[in-house]
Formats: structure tokens, C-alpha cells, sequence
């Protein structure tokens, strides 16, 4: 096989009380992208269509991510790339850590797998550390794991696979205002009450127990944030009213998407999921803020062949 | 029924990552209680035997928790309370908790269990409040569910039963000096920070999620507490050697059992657990510490009828 055609899903990351460390994937929104071997070393970006990104491999983050495995594989030759975004850069979904994740899921693939997945995820968060100065890995770990992952540490690098019900869905709106991650974190305070750190710890714990037991309750009630949402908030118009209509509709939470400006709310059954949506959409409106909106019942596979 | 003879578990609380929020029941070291209902209205303790505590209804945790559910239950008449304390109290395993737990627990079946688990927590609860000043759940939770519990949240009160591995085994050490529960907590800062707080709950899910799948190893990894465990464990002596010999013995984590001065330790296996009980003992023989040990398999009924 010397060419392979991917889809790289979209992901939330920083769910609620899991800041930090939970993900998830999305099935219906993803970028698609085209890896080929070629003989030369190196790696090229030959195509970037959808999105206005740098195309140079050492400034675009599928580039730099695939030049991680490359280095690690001893592989001879190199790969062309060729990228159809999908998802907005800058939208809190994770446009970066699917292109990232897309490339070295591919290049593996193509060489026969010589890596695990959490090599994978490794090289992958080179490509995040180019886009936002930090090597985190809460998408890249949901966009190649699949469904929710846990980032119990970062050392050693430990990613746990978390189980979804099987009725779970997602709802995401991107209202299309620039929110910068660099911004979006320094607005946070570097410490918090102990008393806040239990309640975020006690939700975390409820949340994988209703994710391991289908509770879709329990899930509910434990995607709370006591801590972030608060803050950055208010860096999102509308978020209040978005979230407190999403509930209203019969959401079972609702949050920030990533670092925002994205907001996801989470769904028992595609109906309610759909509702929720357009009583999403109607703040947007009433506000005049354009917006997109994405139904999608959760990805249990991560990055795969198409 | 008039009369019931109850074991009631000793528990660890506070376990590691968990604190404040996770518990467990042990199953080779508890009370024992007989209640019995009178035609008196009120509660009497008959008898108090194994530890020096008071006997009289309002300054006794068991009769204080009893007195809650007796009022709740509209019940006309009372009951007596003979108690066979065997854990020590104040040693960190939940001996108030075993007692209010016991008492309110046994009482309920003699009435024809009007109340549910999460009743009988919240009348427990009375009981903790008044041994500590604090009306906290963590022990007396799983002293009632049994197993793993997760105090998700107290407003509104939320437990969260949690399975466990079948060859999981607890090894208990009581070191006997005094650490006063008041203390413990005045040590305890009020502040951490956001870093702290997000290797916390990223552990949080890995014990929650290593429970769920029988992953011993993921529990292993995820028993540390880089928040609560650092100060606590300067007002017990010889911890850092008690731990690191646990671990070199084989436990999969070591941590202090509620608010100490006992430590715990989870291994795989009794063989491991005895290893590692021996372990233990040697660094308080060889600081001239008197103590007690146990080790237990995980009580997954919680109190019951004997």
C-alpha cells in the first residue's frame, strides 16, 4: 500500500470537570486527508484546501507531526500530503490535533505499524505544540484512541480508554468569533480553592463511573465545571443562554468546547441531540453572531481508512 | 424481628487521589452491634465494650445517628444498642463511621427498611458530625454500600457505587500515636494549585476507570496524591518508609487511611497483601512504634446481618 486516504475526526477536549484530561471524538465532523510514500526524504504538504493554513511542513502541524515519525521510523523515503480540511482552525474542536493525528495515523498505516498508539499520540502532539506552544494531548489522544480518553499523566505519557453508552450524542456549535488559546489560557487563575478541587474531582470520578455503567444520569449531573467554565466564559458571548437553553432542550450538560469559543452539550438519542441544536442555534440568531452546528453520536474508532 | 446482630466494616477513606470522595470497605476488621427494639421511645446504649466512649445517647455517634432515623421513621417506640467495638478509635478506618453505620443500618431492618441506602448515609452522616464537626460521608458510604464508593457531591448528597477487582486486598497498618482528626485538617492548605488539581482529577479517572476493567496496574499508577499525602504524612511517623517498603513488597499503591495515622496499602492477591503486612511491620519494630495490622479482602456488602 503506498497511498491512503483518512478521515480525522473532530474532538472535544477539556469536557467540563475534565479539564485537562478528558476527550472525546466526534463521528459526523472531520477533516479528510491523502498520504502518499514517495521516494525522497522529507515530507510535503501537495494540497491544503478548506482552510487558509501554512503549507511549509515545518510550520504546518501534520507536516511537523509526520516529521516526528519519520525521524523515528528510519523509514528511507518520505510522504506528500494532501489536506481537505473541514474543520475551522480555531474553533475549540480540535482542527489541529486532526491533522496531526490524520498524518501519523496514515504514515503508520503505510509503513506496516510499526508503532503503538501511544507512540502515535506522541508524534501527534508535536503538531499541538506548534499550533499552541503546549504539547497537550487531549485531542490528539481522543482523535487516534476513539471515543473518550483519559490523559491520567503526562508522565509518563499514560492515555485510558473510556467506553461511551451507546445512545450518546453530541452537539456542538461553533459561534464564529475569534477566541485565541493563548488567550483563553492566561486568563485562568493559577490556583484554586481545595474545596473546588475536590467537587471537579468528585465529578470526575461520577462522570467515567456513568460513562463505564451507561448513567446517562450520572453523566449528567457530573458534567459540572467549577473551576474553568466560570471563567472563560465570558470570553464567549452567549454562553449563559446557550447553555441554559441546551438543558432546557434536554441536554444532559452542556460546556466549552477545547478553549472555546465552541460549545457542546451532551445528548441521550439523536432527537434530543437535533433539539438541542436548534435551541442552540436560536441564541446565535437572536443575537446575529453566524454560527455552525454539528449533531454527531460519538466516534469509537478515532482517525480511520475511507 | 426485635433484634439484630450486625457486622459493621472498618473503612479507608480518603484514598489517595480521592480525597474527600472515595472509601472503602474492609472485610476482616469491624464492629459488632445487637439492637433491639424496646417499647420506650428513645434510644439506650446497653452496653459499650473494646473502647473507652461514651454511653450516653447524645455524646455517642451511634446513638446520634439512631436518634435521626428514629425521628425520621415516626416509629413510637426505641431501641437498645449493645456495642463490640473492635476498631480502635482514632486510628483512621472509620471506627465512628462503623458505629453510625451499624446502628442506623440494624435499625432500619428491624423496622421493615422504610429508608433507602442514601437515607441511611444521610443519618449516618449525624454521626460523623458529631465525632469530627463535620457531617462527612466518605466512610460511613461505603461502611453501608459496601465496595468502592464515590461521594460525588454533598448538595444534593451523591453516592456513586464503584466495583472492584475480585484479588484486590487491602493491608491496614495503625501505628499507635495520636493524630486528631482536627489537626489533620488544620494542616491541610486551602489552596493548590491548578496544576496540582489536574494530575488530581487525571488520577481520579484512572483509579475510577482501572476499577471498572480489572486493570490493576492503571490502579496502581493512579494511587498517588500529590495534594493531601505531602503535608499529612509529616504528622506520621516513619510513612516515607512504610510506603516505599509496601511498594518494594509488591503493593500496587500505598496512601493514609483517612486521616491517619493508619496507612494503606492495595495489592493483588492475599499472598502479596501478607508480604506486604510484614513489610510494614518491620519499620515500626525497628522504630519501637507499637501497632496493629490487618489485611482484608474488600467487604462488598457493606454492614450486614450476622
Amino acid at each position: 500500500m503506498n497511498e491512503i486516504r483518512v478521515f480525522c475526526p473532530a474532538t472535544i477536549a477539556n469536557i467540563s470537570c475534565g479539564f485537562d484530561v478528558l476527550g472525546v471524538a466526534l463521528d459526523s465532523v472531520g477533516d479528510e486527508m491523502v498520504v502518499r510514500k514517495i521516494p525522497e526524504k522529507g515530507i510535503r504538504i501537495t494540497k491544503l484546501e478548506g482552510q487558509d493554513l501554512p503549507k511549509e511542513t515545518e510550520r504546518n502541524v501534520a507536516g511537523v507531526a509526520g516529521l516526528t515519525l519519520l525521524e523515528a521510523s528510519g523509514y528511507d523515503g518520505g510522504f506528500e500530503i494532501e489536506i481537505y480540511k473541514k474543520i475551522k482552525a480555531g474553533s475549540g474542536i480540535g482542527s489541529s490535533a486532526a491533522s496531526s493525528s490524520g498524518a501519523v495515523w496514515a504514515m503508520n498505516e503505510l509503513l506496516g505499524r510499526p508503532f503503538s498508539k501511544i507512540d502515535l499520540v506522541r508524534f501527534a502532539m508535536e503538531g499541538e505544540r506548534l499550533a499552541s506552544a503546549v504539547a497537550h494531548a487531549d485531542n490528539v489522544a481522543p482523535a487516534l484512541y476513539g471515543g473518550f480518553t483519559l490523559v491520567r499523566s503526562y508522565d509518563p505519557l499514560d492515555v485510558v480508554s473510556i467506553p461511551n453508552p451507546p445512545e450518546l450524542y453530541a452537539t456542538v456549535i461553533h459561534p464564529q468569533i475569534e477566541v485565541k488559546t493563548s488567550d483563553s489560557r492566561s486568563v485562568l487563575r493559577t490556583k484554586i480553592t481545595l474545596a473546588q478541587g475536590i467537587k471537579q474531582w468528585g465529578n470526575v470520578g461520577g462522570l467515567i463511573a456513568g460513562l463505564f455503567t451507561n448513567d446517562y444520569d450520572l453523566i449528567g449531573r457530573s458534567l459540572e465545571d467549577h473551576i474553568v467554565e466560570p471563567i472563560r466564559s465570558i470570553l464567549i458571548p452567549g454562553f449563559d443562554n446557550v447553555k441554559s437553553e441546551a438543558l432546557n432542550a434536554g441536554a444532559l450538560g452542556c460546556g466549552i468546547s477545547g478553549s472555546g469559543p465552541s460549545i457542546f452539550a451532551f445528548c441521550k438519542g439523536e432527537t434530543i441531540a437535533k433539539k438541542v441544536s436548534e435551541s442552540m442555534k436560536e441564541v446565535y440568531q437572536d443575537i446575529g453572531i453566524d454560527h455552525d452546528v454539528h449533531v454527531s453520536k460519538i466516534n469509537t474508532n478515532g482517525v480511520r481508512a475511507i
